[in-house]
Parts: C-alpha cells; structure tokens; sequence
C-alpha cells in the first residue's frame, strides 16, 4: 500500500503539472505536508487504526485550519483560527492530511467559482468554463486529482453545482449531521459542510468520518415499505430552459434508475422552485448580513471585497423582520406542497444545474447568470432535505450531473440510490449450479440480483460435466465445433460484486459469453485445464438437461 | 344531570348577576344560545356521545366564531368569520355551547388586560387590580363561575398570568398540539391557543377535545427513568423583585410538591428571564408587525387602536431582518442552555408572575408595569415549551399562581404534577387488612400509594374483629377507655382516591383518626352497629398483634 508520504508527493507533483494556483488560497509548503503525513505513516506504523491514512484533502477557505489564514477568499477578513474546525480535526485524527485551503466565492456567496479577489477558478474540464461555486477550488482539486477529497460548504447548492460542473461526486448531508463549528457562516441556520471525492464511496468514507451528532437529535432513519426505489422525476417542460443536451441527459439518468428496477413517479417541481428564488430574493438573504455585514459596511469600496459579493450583502441590511417572517410563513407552505408532492417517494431526481455558464458569460451578467444556475440547488436546505449530486455522462466533452434529493436523515437511502447511476449492475450469464433453483442460486439471490431473461448461448460453446461439489458444468468457447447451451442472464447490483468475485472457487471464472442473439454479457466460464478428462455434456443442451438424466439425489428440482 | 338549557340560563343569570359588562365584547343573546343548548340536549337525548354536554364556554375574542364578529379588541379591524376555529368546531361538536367572545388586550399584544377600546378588563377577586392579559375576559368569565371553560391564546404567557390573578387554572399546550387556524396571530410562529377551567381536571377535558395533531408531528410522549417526580426549583434570590409575600408563597408551593414525594433539584434561570426580555426587546416582536402592522399603519391615530399597543406594532417595522437573524441565534444559545440547566428534571416550577398591579398602576406606566409581568412567562414559547399554570394559594386576600413549564410534548406529565399542588395527596392511617403485608394492602399499592410512618393511635381506641372476609378490625374511638393501636399511615395520590372510597365496603368508614402525637389523619374507622357482640381486641395492641395469636392461615406473613 501507498504510504501517506508517498500520496503527498505524487499530490504536489500534480499540483506543479495542473498549474491552477488559482484553485488555491492557502496552499501548505510541501514539506509541512509531508511532514504530517510521515506522522501518519509513523502512527499506522505503531498500529493505530487510521481509516483515512494515506489520503489528502484541500478545504475550502470559510473552514478554519491551524496553521493557515481563514479568509472567506476576502482578504482583509482574513483571521488565524485557534483550533481547526470539527471536522477538519476528525479527518486529521483518522489520518487524513491537509493540502491547503482552495478558493471561492466570497463569503460563499455565488454558484459560479468567480467572485474571488484571488481569482476566477477554471473549470477543470475546460478552463474557458466556470469551476461553479462556491467551494469553486475544492471541487476543481478533486476533479484534477489532486485531492482525494475536500471539503465545501452548501448553503444554495455551493457543495453540488461546482461536483456536476466538473465531474466528480457532491454530498450535502441533511442540515445539522455534520458540525459546521469553525465555519464562516453565509447563512447560518441552512450552512452545511459538504464533502467531494471522485467515487461515491470515497466522499461515504470521508463523511463517515466528518458526520457526528452535534447539536440536533439524529432520528432512526426512517423506515420505508419494501420493493424498488421510488424516485420522483419531474417532466421536461417542468425544469425550464436548459443546456443544449441536458434535457436528454437528464432523461438518460432517469432511464438508468428505470433500468435498474427503480419505480418512476412524477412530482409537481413547482413549489420547490418558486422557493428556490426566495434565497435571494425574498428576506433569507439578510442572513448573510448577519455574518458578516458589518465588516462590509466598515470596508466599503475595498479591493479586497468582490463588488458583486458586497453588493448582495450590504442590499440585505435593510429588509425588514417583519417581511422575514412573512416569508418564512410562505415557505412553511411551500414546503408542506413539497412533500406533499414527494409522496411516498425515496428521492427526487434533478438535474445539478440547468446549465453551464462560461467566464466570460458570467462576467457580462454576473447577478442573472449565478441566479440561473441555483434553479434546482437553492431550495435544499430551506426545505431541510439531503442531496447526493453525481456525475451522470456528459454533454458535448463536459460533465453532466444529477442530484438525489430526500428527507432530512434520507443520507444513507440517498447514496444507496445514486450508486445505481455511477456504478450501474452487471449483467451476468449463467449456465450451471446459479441457475434458478440450483444450489448456488441463493449467492445470487442474496447480492440482490434479479433474473433478467432466460436464454441460451451462441452455437458456440461446449459444456463439460467438472468434478466439484456441488457438482457444476464447465464452460468453454468451441467456436464452430460447439452447441446453444441454456443460460439465464441475472442483474446484480454493483455493490457487494468484489466480494463476490473474490470468492468464486477455481476452475471457475467470468468472462464475456456471447448469447443466442450475438450480444456478449458477462458470464461463467471456466479455466481448460478442469475440462480436461470431464465428461463432455453439450448434447444435453445444457446442465438441467444433463441433470435430468441422472438417477436420485442429484436431479434437479422441479 | 344537569340539562344544556338549564346550564346556560345559570349562566346568564350569573352573568347579570355579576355585572361585568367589560369581560365581553360579543356576548350572545341568551335566547340563541338556549336554542343551541337545546340542541345540544336534543342530540344527547337521540344518544349521541357528547363528552361536554351540558357545559358552557367563552372564547376570546381574536378567535373565530361564526355569528360574532372577529375584532381581537380592535372595532375597526373587525370581521365576520366564514367558519368557526378549528378549535371552536371541535368543541361546539362536543356538545360544549358559546356563551360569547370575550375582551382582550388588543392584538393579544399584553399581559395586563386593560389595552382594549372595550375598556380595562377588572379582576374577578379585586375589581382595583387587573385581570391580567391578554385572555383577559375568558379568564375572569371562568373565575366567576360564568363559564365552565374559556379559550384564551398565549404567546408570551397571555393563557398563564390572568389564570394567576384570578385563581383558575391556565394550560398552554406545546407548540401545534393544538390548532391555531382561525386566530388572529400575534407571533404565528409562537402563538398558543389555551384553556382556562377552574380545576385541572375540567381544563383537561376541554383540551382532550381541542388537541389533535394538524401540522406538526406528535412523538411519543419521552420516556423518563421510573422514580419520584424531579422538580427544578429556582432558589428566591433568581426570583428578581417579588410582590410582598410571594416569595414565601412560591416557596410553600415547592414544600407541597417535595411533601408529596417529588425530588427538588436546582436550576439555574438566568437563560430563561434573559430569553424573556428578548421577546419585546429583540427582533422578534417584529412578527406582529407581520401580522397586524399594515392595519395598525392605515389607522394611526384612529380611536379604535390602544395606543400602548399601536406603538409597540408600528415600532416593530423598521427592525432589520439581519437583526432578527442575530437574536435567533442567540436564542437557540440561550435555550441550550436552558435545557442543560433543567437537565433531566420533569418540570420546572416558577411563579406564575412576579407579582399584580393595580389598574392605576398599570395606567402609569403601561409599557413598564406590563413588562415586568412577562418576567417568567415570555421565554416559554420561545423556548418550544408546554406550560401549566395552577392556583397555589393567596397572598393578602388575592390569589396567588405558579407554573410547571416543561419539554415540547410533556403535557400530560405536567399536568400530572400540577395535580399535586391543586389536589394534595391524602394522608390515610390504616390499621387493619391495609396494613403493609396484609391482603387489601395491594389497593394501597396499585393506587400509587407508599407507607409514610409506623405508630399507633392516641391511647383513646378500641379494636374489634369483625366478622367480615377477609378477616378485618374494627376501629372505635372509646375516649378514656381505649386503647394505642398499631396503625400506619401511607399516603395517597389524590387521582383514584374518589373510586377508593366510592368502593368502601359497610361497616368500613373514613374519619378522622387520633395518633399517638395527637395529630389527626384520614383513618379507616368503623359503623358503631358492626361491633356489637364482636370480640374486643383492644388489649393485643393492634390487628397484627391479635392475629398472631391465631392458629393456621390467618397467621400473619412474617
């Protein structure tokens, strides 16, 4: 295995060869980094249990790290934090080590990566593209390979916008399961800490970590009926305009879930929208003058503040409470016609964003460009739900995403879920003792696999009876000399196929099998050494027909 | 039983009786009303279940009643409501009939009971002292005995503190078990519809019909350790500046509950009267402007608004969101620590009120005589907490309060402690089959009752075996004659103790009973008449003592 020191190098290596300083604003000197990873490897060494040992992360620069200026990406906010925020201390203490601290939009205000006086963050895609924000270069250090997780914050959708733009995997845990101590806030009561990885299990790793109950109650997740997943996915005309291609990407996700046994129920998108504009245009926004308006107002005209960033906040500090009240009032409504519409569903399915702005797009209409992209983000945490948002394709050589959204504490479903669409199930043929009824079948059964089709070979194939117990046939490709053998294609569910594989006992294997209509799907097989000597079944059509003919214990059930 | 029709004339007799014009501002005709009691009775008599039948009551007046216009104390805001409250319908559906909307400070923005066109609502104990506010006149039509129950509201302890001056009892139920559709608000977010009776056990029935889960899902009541109930019990110098005479009050209130076996714990108050100046003082009064503030505005000047009350509302306008933002926050701080404080205590006793002023005192200083009276009341609310307020007593002639104030959803648990204030336990002295290990002791125990002392009775008593079964003494004072007989006394929970006696079988009676200190005590005597030509068992010093004596299964168990 990868030393800890060892990832380190190969981090700054990519670092050097990527050359985005822009990603960063607080990127550590190589040598302090590796000197906290020689620590880990030191502590792994003397047999700590380090479950994040040989991984390094960036953090986004609201998130207080020892060692390292706080700045919000203003630089006259600036602050040295005493302590490491909570859950920078958690991944530290499981062996986790800190790259540096990564770029955004001021005060985590903006879905777009470009309000920064350190710089507009490039998409990691292509750089003529915004990276998306807020967590604008912790996103970017992941997508790039740098990282192998990172930390963002989600207040409109800052934690999910910049995973779809660039390809990776955003979780935005349910409001109050991750601690956002040692954050500065934008809007304190909706903040949530997020994680980005490349794979989804790899941010659940992360997370696992992170999460803690901290300061709310964390119910039993809550139970649902047995059967397929629910996913509740909107119509097209529902979403508004879109990206060129995105409405066809979207359906693509959607046919994915479908595919894999999932039950698709249609929702009625419009109360979650029409609170989506309320985060900035209704009273929420004076949250954020809250946080950090007076050091605004002390510093107006500043180069160090962002002009578009200043302007939002400092607008807020006249709303009156009373119009916050009225509109919490409206979006208590609103929420109840949300759920309501939700149903009994396990998710809703959304596109990430509606599209994917250029720089140069965003620096013409800095307000109306950032808004559009918050279409489907910004009503997540005010109606206090959880998201998943994963990479689902891509349009025209960049990345499209979907989001998984659920009720509060839904986090594990949610994930459950969008691995259907980042690792889809496998095909799997089978010939002998998997068949229905035969005595392995309940491997399969309990993976969570489900019968697809009954079928058979191409002519192509020879059977040979192996001698192992239980007794099964061995399958081997014979090209023109062999016969169509009875086969029954499974689906299985990625998860749990590892242990699967890893257990699969010599002389079998899998590999690709070609059916009766020419298409190939994973299937057994089996090494030609077992065959040698094995009395050869092919005639029989398959291993039932075989079985059929033999006396007692050994036919198969009927 | 009393008849509806019979039940409302009284009222209206006692009505003109006690000349309180002001209590009222939509007092119904009798004649309507007697022809909705009739209905009543004619429902009841066809055999309809009607658990309030025969039972009168008043609403105040911010809550819809059909037929009587909605003013909330304000004639020009005055409407004729479409449909009855939520609350109302379930009642009137119970067979309960209105006598009529009642007085208020207006808006509900008060706790005094003299902010009202309709004129300052008089103390139904003291007519130069207020009632107390803002359910003024639904708490004085209870404390005269014109209604059987009322509905007030309670946002900053408008259910509580007239329930105090008039020495009835007030509950304000948690937060959503009881609907508030159909009230005027004063803060939606806080607003509490209450019920004021004149003992706890007609308060309760009225709220068993009110409450229903409409908005907000009802947990399972909590689970607490088995044990005596643990009070948390503010040491007087928490107190802050009391009336004279409450102090001491409030402190034999604490005795009663440690007397009848609860656990006294202290508490640290400051979070709570810290969070209380906050309601007016802070950002959160900015609500009522939400609700009421563009009225009160089209109106300035207008006769139909209380001037202490338009000023409050129309202040509250120019309150920045950001501001109300700060206050939340500190308020969640504020209540976690309040929780810490009470940690896991059933309930938290407090005065009701520090203490009540005069009408003229209020006149003099209306902002600052009504500030003072929201000293324990305001935070309850704020803090997502159910409240009780119960009479304990009277200080110089007027009645005396206190409130149990507990979690969300700890309602009935309150109550059940707020039965020992307003119904003591009984002491009851036993000197025969209840005597611990004999055979009727297991009443004793199945009505939550424990052995307080063993003694005996003064040296004034003769014992006597009855021929009953089970096997039991007789008990009759003989004066110089008698006898000590061992007796013990046990105490019992006032609830049950009615079905205890009611079940008493002859000769066995109830009397007051002698002890060997020469105090007296509930004790188990017996009808002269069953001891004639019964064996005197006086000189074996007790029923244990004689059964000793006997041979086989009467002897006692060791």
């Amino acid at each position: 295995m990868i030393t800890a020191v060892e990832r380190v190098r190969a981090a700054y290596a990519r670092i050097a060869q990527v050359d985005r300083p822009e990603m960063w604003i607080g990127l550590r000197p190589q040598a302090d980094v590796e000197a906290d990873a020689a620590g880990v490897d030191a502590r792994a060494a003397a047999g700590e249990r380090l479950p994040l040992a040989g991984t390094v992360f960036s953090v986004k620069g609201n998130i207080d790290v020892v060692g390292l200026p706080t700045t919000a990406a203003c630089p006259g906010y600036a602050y040295e934090p005493e302590a490491d925020a909570q859950t920078v201390a958690r991944l530290k203490a499981a062996g986790a080590v800190v790259l540096g601290t990564t770029n955004l939009d001021q005060f985590a205000t903006g879905l777009v990566g470009t309000r920064s006086p350190y710089g507009a963050v490039r998409n990691a895609i292509d750089p003529a593209y915004v990276s998306g924000g807020s967590s604008a270069g912790s996103a970017v250090s992941v997508a790039l390979g740098i990282a192998d997780f990172a930390l963002g914050t989600d207040t409109a959708g800052s934690g999910r916008v910049p995973a779809a733009f660039n390809g990776i995997v955003g979780i935005k845990p349910t409001r109050g399961l991750v601690p956002t101590q040692g954050v500065v806030p934008a809007c304190a009561s909706l903040d949530c800490v997020t994680v980005f990885a490349r794979t989804l299990l790899e941010a659940e790793r992360a997370l696992s970590v992170m999460a803690a109950p901290a300061g709310r109650d964390l119910p039993p997740l809550e139970q649902r009926r047995p059967g397929p997943w629910r996913i509740a996915v909107p119509g097209l005309e529902q979403l508004g305009e879109l990206d060129k291609g995105w409405g066809e990407a979207f359906e693509a996700a959607a046919l994915r879930l479908a595919d894999a046994g999932a039950e698709l129920l249609p929702v009625d998108l419009a109360p979650f929208t029409e609170a989506a504009t309320m985060l900035y245009e209704g009273a929420f926004v004076a949250e954020r003058y809250t946080a950090v308006g007076s050091f605004i107002d002390a510093h107006a005209g500043s180069e160090d503040l962002d002009p578009t960033v200043a302007g939002i906040i400092s607008r807020a500090r006249d709303i009156p409470a009373h119009r916050l009240y009225a509109d919490q009032e409206k979006l208590a409504s609103l929420r109840s016609r949300a759920l309501a519409s939700l149903g009994d569903a396990d998710a809703l399915l959304l596109p990430t964003a509606p599209g994917h702005p250029t720089i140069a797009e965003v620096a013409a209409d800095p307000l109306g460009a950032n808004a559009r992209l918050g279409r489907f983000t910004n009503s997540t945490n005010l109606f206090d739900l959880a998201a998943v948002a994963v990479p689902a394709g891509e349009v025209k050589g960049r990345p499209f995403g979907v989001m998984l959204i659920g009720s509060a504490f839904t986090d594990e479903r949610l994930a459950h879920i969008a691995q259907l669409l980042t690792a889809p199930p496998l095909r799997l043929a089978v010939v002998g003792a998997h068949l229905s009824g035969q005595p392995l079948n309940g491997q399969l059964l309990s993976l969570g696999g489900r019968l697809v089709r009954r079928t058979t070979t191409a002519p192509a194939y020879r059977l040979y009876a192996l001698n192992t117990t239980p007794a099964k046939p061995g399958l081997v490709r014979a090209g023109a000399g062999g016969g169509a053998i009875e086969a029954e294609v499974w689906q299985l569910p990625a998860e749990g196929l590892g242990a699967f594989l890893a257990a699969l006992p010599r002389p079998m294997a899998l590999g690709s099998l070609e059916l009766a209509d020419g298409s190939f799907v994973t299937g057994f097989l089996c090494e030609p050494e077992a065959v040698e000597g094995a009395r050869d079944i092919t005639s029989f059509g398959g291993w039932r027909g075989y079985l059929a003919t033999l006396p007692g214990p050994e036919a198969p059930p009927r």
